[in-house]
């Protein structure tokens, strides 16, 4: 997994060093600024505990998708909005399918999960927001158009589409279900227009696989391995394969009290059983290396009333395609067993599948020199998470950027990165981009 | 289980007979205004599969609530509501604390579980209505005031406190918790509040044990028993005996993707553990007649995140007090050793706890004896559902009349009674209100 060749001299002093001997004409991101921003979007959605709920085409996602257009603008920088509702922010109007000049896409997402954090996608994109700032404030001319973008509901933790957005820049609308709709069965094509978007024009939205040299992702760990390996920067190698399902189990709703156990076709013990099934793939089986039961909902869900319908998501990762097949194939024997034991009904519908995906090497060496350049310590590592850069990889190059996260945890309250890497990491960023 | 004695000559025709030889000078029901009026009950809440969501303190519930006591003003009837939210209805002013007369209070509850069925509680207070609306027309006079109850929040759907009106009319005060929160932590006051209630004055809304000389609950069966055997009448002869329980199991939330298997705590997996559990205390080990987990949610509840804590009801009822505490112990054993293997906090909380009550002998005497005055056969039998009737049993002689519900179903949506055994059973209770 390690990669010695990309670490720098294995410099781990975290401060930003301007490079010795050489004169130091390139512009520098406005931490404090940088700071302040994370900090101001944190507060939308955002609960006592430090915990943001600001889930996709949810108003408070609204409300950080207009904070943001109104903080470029005020920037002097130019925005818009596709069909798919991603933002994009840049010196010049953003065009789709033919742009005038070469162009390098940064950018991450800024909806949440439930509770999440407050670094998770929203670093990336007020990073490059700063970037992009930063090289206006000092008129640095750039080779290529630097395109920021805030990709919509990446976690598709409102509606169960996550990568919604980049999927869409990246064409995938054969994957996109028709008339997607929310947990609640809330139509997405009404929460897409309240954001800027338009669900019969997404093809307006795709992005040509040659009108982008590179897409940039900023993101902070999310796992412990810089931490403990006591770096700032980390260059992404690979991510992750993923496949996540949606379970719907469907018995006999009746009274709790009046219903003889003999004959109950109850769909929440046949979903509990399941859930064992699926922790049973990475914990004793091996076939994948995490396998996850995140959400659950109960239909009637009352304590007097055994259940009609049972729906879970399953979410199972590792880098290896076949292990994830194997997974996926063993889960679906155990379902398939379970549906005719217990007499219940069990669709699955597959929500994401993805294979691990590379980052392009030239990306990654030129993210490795940046930090060199910058007397930043970096290490190769691949990500446990899912990412927009995944799916964009599917049209052009993508390079990827860590930054510690403290303990190793995400999607939590306690999601934090210490200020001086949350810097660092925007400064790599900018370098890089310099460097393209 | 069955009682021969109390069966009227095995006559099992539905049909309302007056008696023979006798001139019928007593009142008679209007059927057809009953069954007009639950039809119209089931469209407050109603959805279009035929299921009613009118839980406890919601809106739908407070319009039904509303509804009735509009219903009984019309009809010359007097209305008031106790702090606890319940609903009286009578010929003269209700008063609590010192009746001039002997009172006979009948009545069930309007609220239902989610997307529960049309019947359920609501047919006793409608068929109360009605009894009471045919004694003031036809100017009958009786020798006990007869009161009419709409008990609030009986099946603890929203607000987890099953019973609610019916504990405070009878003065268990100290089972109550004392800020109550629905599920989502909205307090119980404002909801109370807003349905005529008073949370700090609730001891004004008991009933001292001798102001009734009975309590009346007419209901739908719920089971298959009085189907299967082609009576229109049951005389229920006990209540079960209930435990219910909110277990809440916490655990360290992460990210589904870059938290490895080994050191997780998710309580998720605890709470499948656990669900199959409760299943087995029933099905396998025979501790108790039935147990349900109804109700179960999970905290963040998002397909990326591992959650953090998850709640759940469970239900385990049995006519025999020593066979659930058996099955509580032996959860309670279950669950700690599942807390230790597993490095999850484990909570239990008691939301219910109620031995069988047996009805008052001489009420289902003058039950049977009025339905063989109308030609009814009936029997006696159990109910395997809880009732308002086993909480008011704490202060007056209770007495429960059953009507069959169609393929024994309830709690759902496809829950149904032939209309001329609804018309039947409140026929039944209009005369034992008479004989007594």
């Amino acid at each position: 997994m390690r990669n010695p060749a990309t670490r720098s001299g294995g410099i781990a002093d975290h401060a930003v060093r301007r490079p010795h001997g050489t004169a130091d004409t390139v512009p520098h991101v406005d931490g404090a600024r940088l700071l302040r921003r994370i900090d101001r979007f944190s507060r939308i959605g955002g609960a006592e505990d430090g915990g943001v709920t600001r889930m996709g085409f949810s108003e408070a996602d609204r409300e950080a998708r207009a904070r943001l257009v109104s903080e470029a603008r005020a920037a002097g920088l130019e925005t818009s909005v596709d069909a798919g509702g991603n933002v994009f922010i840049s010196r010049s109007t953003v065009r789709p399918k033919s742009p005038a000049r070469p162009r390098i896409l940064i950018g991450s997402h800024l909806d949440t999960v439930a509770n999440g954090g407050r670094l998770d996608g929203a670093y990336g994109v007020l990073a490059g927001l700063e970037v992009l700032q930063c090289l206006a404030e000092s008129g640095t001319v750039t080779g290529c158009d630097v395109v920021v973008v805030a990709f919509a509901n990446e976690e598709g933790a409102l509606f169960p589409q996550p990568f919604w957005g980049s999927m869409v820049l990246a064409g995938r609308l054969d994957a996109l279900p028709s008339e997607p709709r929310d947990h609640a069965g809330r139509p997405l094509r009404e929460a897409l227009a309240l954001a800027g978007g338009d669900l019969s024009d997404l093809a307006s939205a795709v992005w040509a696989p040659d009108s982008v040299v590179g897409y940039l992702e900023l993101h902070v760990e999310q796992g412990p391995v810089l931490e403990r390996l006591g770096l700032p920067i980390g260059v992404v190698d690979s991510i992750t394969g993923r496949t996540q399902l949606t379970v719907e189990v469907t018995g006999v709703a009746g009274h709790a009290g009046t219903s003889p156990m003999e004959g109950r076709r109850d769909p929440l013990v046949a979903a509990a059983e399941a859930v064992l099934s699926v922790e049973r793939l990475a914990r004793e089986d091996r076939l994948c290396r995490v396998a996850t039961v995140g959400w659950l909902e109960v239909t009637a869900n009352s304590p007097n009333t055994i259940p009609g319908c049972v729906r879970f998501s399953v979410d199972i990762r590792d880098s290896d395609s076949a292990g994830l097949a194997a997974a996926e194939q063993a889960l679906r024997a155990t379902l398939a067993d379970l549906a005719e034991r217990r007499e219940v009904r069990i669709a699955i519908e597959v929500a994401v599948r993805t294979d691990r995906v590379r980052t392009d090497p030239r990306l990654r060496q030129e993210i490795a020199a940046a930090a060199a350049d910058l007397g930043l310590a970096c290490e190769a590592m691949p990500s446990g998470a899912g990412h927009d850069a995944q799916v964009v990889a599917d049209i052009a190059p993508v390079g990827m950027i860590f930054v510690p996260s403290v303990d190793g945890v995400s999607h939590v309250p306690a999601e934090r990165t210490a200020p001086e890497h949350l810097t660092a990491g925007a400064e790599v960023l900018l370098r890089t981009v310099l460097r393209l």
